[in-house]
């Protein structure tokens, strides 16, 4: 997507150095733009650790990398498959929540198993870390094209009015390699021209909302309002959203969605009002295991997230305490909200209702509890 | 209550000084506790509009101090009537939301028009100024007994286990004079030594729940947990809440509850999840001429507060952006909870099904759509 005019990836190999990759980090935005150089799989492991990438598709993606990385780098040691192991448990330990993160450090170990020796083995996870960038963002290009026969059917049912979109966190291209889940239908939809206007809840604590959507719809012109996440239930009650659309950063094959805290409340307040509530996401992000949302790891992150905000002061990244020093502050990145509160899943391959049947409908090669990588390219 | 081991109220007379109304500047709370010394009724108003002082009990108060203030004034001055009427229009204008702030200026109104020498109507404004005080003191040290009750019953039911309450926003004393609404009850069941802990939602965007909640439960050493205003539904879901109380800007007699924004979603998850929610306020708080929540007037207010946090750094008070300067922000201040999802309200005379029926029950003498301010003595 554009950043100030120009087009960019939030991941991507350095031309003419294949020992580097390059990714945005996502800290220092609205204020600073700044691209980080990523040398080795351990500051890969820190940069998804600390957040300076985040969202269930980059994770996957940088994971992808990372591997990438520790290979070449095992390949220069003697115990190459130790060194991998060491890396991928290194890659995998940074978040808990999305299950992209896994999914890509799985497929790259079978995809680096394939090879014999260390040239082999580097270029199958070169290739390997590529389509795994590549097909998020062509799922997610998908994903807005079906989102969008979506809004376009709400849309001749109002004529001429302003469509409301309310979208949360940042499912965003910054949270992919390209297009975003819940933001590709309404990049797709502002390309057709449809009169979007999209509510961007701010996400405390870490603000992914207000700093990373809205930064990222302003630079594509979308219009847009920032709100306090309390804000959500108040807006749908007074007929100001026609439709929510928010990522996952895991869902069940069942149909559950784990998402970023606070999505719960928002489905809740969809359904008490009659406005459909989709979940947009990759078939990375479906965990083909697991049967019960109750049953997904849910991150809980330092309580100084809480106690602080941190933003921008005379042009200085500036934290301030927001909260008494003496008092307990509890920080949970993500709740599960139950497949009833689900209108619709948005996947690469169409919208299906959020129940196995239906999603095994459109995904008929997954094997129970399975994963399969062997393709080797972009499936749809 | 206490502040460092000290008993405060909110608001109170300069001893010895009958033109000045001292109060917590508590804007610069939990790092400076900041008394104000307010000389006059444009002081005052301003004091309410830009939030010294907030909360519906004490935007009451300081009101009731407002129009004494203004009755001094205008003692001094030939055209009293219309001195006293326009200072009465200031004060109003001041907030929309709470009910109290028109309520406490109409009761002054009416008391100052039984004087007929401005020496008796400073004496009448004077008289009814501490008379809305202690009884908005008296009035929620009842709602603290009678929710009391409530949480012992709960407490009964789980012998011997942590009792997690979890309040929004600020309906604490710092909201009234004393003992507050919302945790009056919590204030009675720590004194009982009941093992309560507080879940304390910051409520975003001015943090009232991480600056001023947590920072009197902490004052009184209440065990207690900060957290993101989205956590709520992820803590009920979870088993981690048995009771919800919070406080209301303006209840109609029919049972709507307009409070802080985020309630209505706190309330939707609590019916989701069985968990009791009450709202205790004052029988000020309650209006006995709208019928529907949905015609309660919602304060807007500036879009800077979405698009900033502000709190301490480096010991300063220091405000940070957190949201690029170009996005548009949108600041509802309150939303109205529908009746349906209220358990109850905790009043000063009791606690009463959220309809019609049972308010009338507890306040038989109020007359349909009228207001009634001759008693001049603490009701119960």
């Amino acid at each position: 997507m554009k950043v100030d005019g120009k087009q960019f990836r939030t991941i991507w190999r350095k031309p003419g150095d294949e020992c580097v990759v390059q990714l945005i980090d996502q800290r220092f935005l609205p204020h600073d733009f700044v691209i980080e150089e990523v040398r080795g799989a351990d500051q890969m492991a820190r940069a998804i650790r600390e957040m300076h990438v985040r969202g269930a598709g980059l994770i996957g993606a940088s994971a992808g990398y990372g591997m990438y990385l520790a290979v070449l780098e095992a390949a220069r040691q003697k115990s190459f498959d130790e060194q991998t192991a060491a890396a991928a448990a290194q890659l995998r330990a940074t978040r808990p929540t999305a299950v992209n993160l896994s999914w890509a450090i799985d497929r790259q170990l079978q995809a680096i198993a394939g090879g014999q020796t260390a040239e082999e083995k580097i270029a199958l996870a070169s290739r390997t870390a590529d389509l795994i960038a590549d097909e998020d963002a062509e799922h997610c290009r998908r994903i807005g094209q079906h989102g969008l026969a979506l809004i376009q059917q709400i849309a001749r049912s109002k004529p001429n009015k302003k469509l409301n979109v309310l979208t949360h966190c940042n499912a965003g291209w910054l949270a992919f390699v390209d297009y975003g889940s819940a933001t590709a239908p309404i990049y797709a939809g502002h390309e057709k021209g449809l009169p979007l206007h999209v509510w961007v809840t701010e996400t405390r604590p870490r603000n992914q909302g207000s700093k990373l959507t809205a930064w990222e719809l302003g630079q594509q012109g979308v219009s847009h309002t920032v709100v306090a996440d309390s804000a959500a239930g108040h807006l749908m009650q007074r007929g100001e959203v026609d439709l929510v659309i928010v990522g996952s950063d895991r869902t069940t094959h069942t149909g559950d969605v784990a998402n970023k805290i606070g999505t719960y409340l928002e489905a809740l307040a969809a359904k008490a009002n009659d406005i459909p509530f989709y979940v947009a996401l990759p078939s990375s992000s479906i965990d083909w295991k697991m049967r019960d949302g109750k049953d997904i790891p849910i991150e809980e992150r330092g309580a100084e997230e809480v106690k602080n905000a941190d933003g921008w002061h005379d042009g200085q990244h500036t934290v301030v305490r927001i909260a008494p020093d003496q008092s307990a502050a509890a920080n949970y990145g993500f709740d599960v909200t139950p497949r009833n509160l689900v209108t619709g899943l948005i996947t690469e391959r169409g919208v299906c209702e959020p129940n196995e049947k239906s999603i095994r409908a459109l995904f008929p090669e997954r094997p129970n509890g399975g994963r399969r990588f062997g393709e080797l390219s972009i499936c749809c």
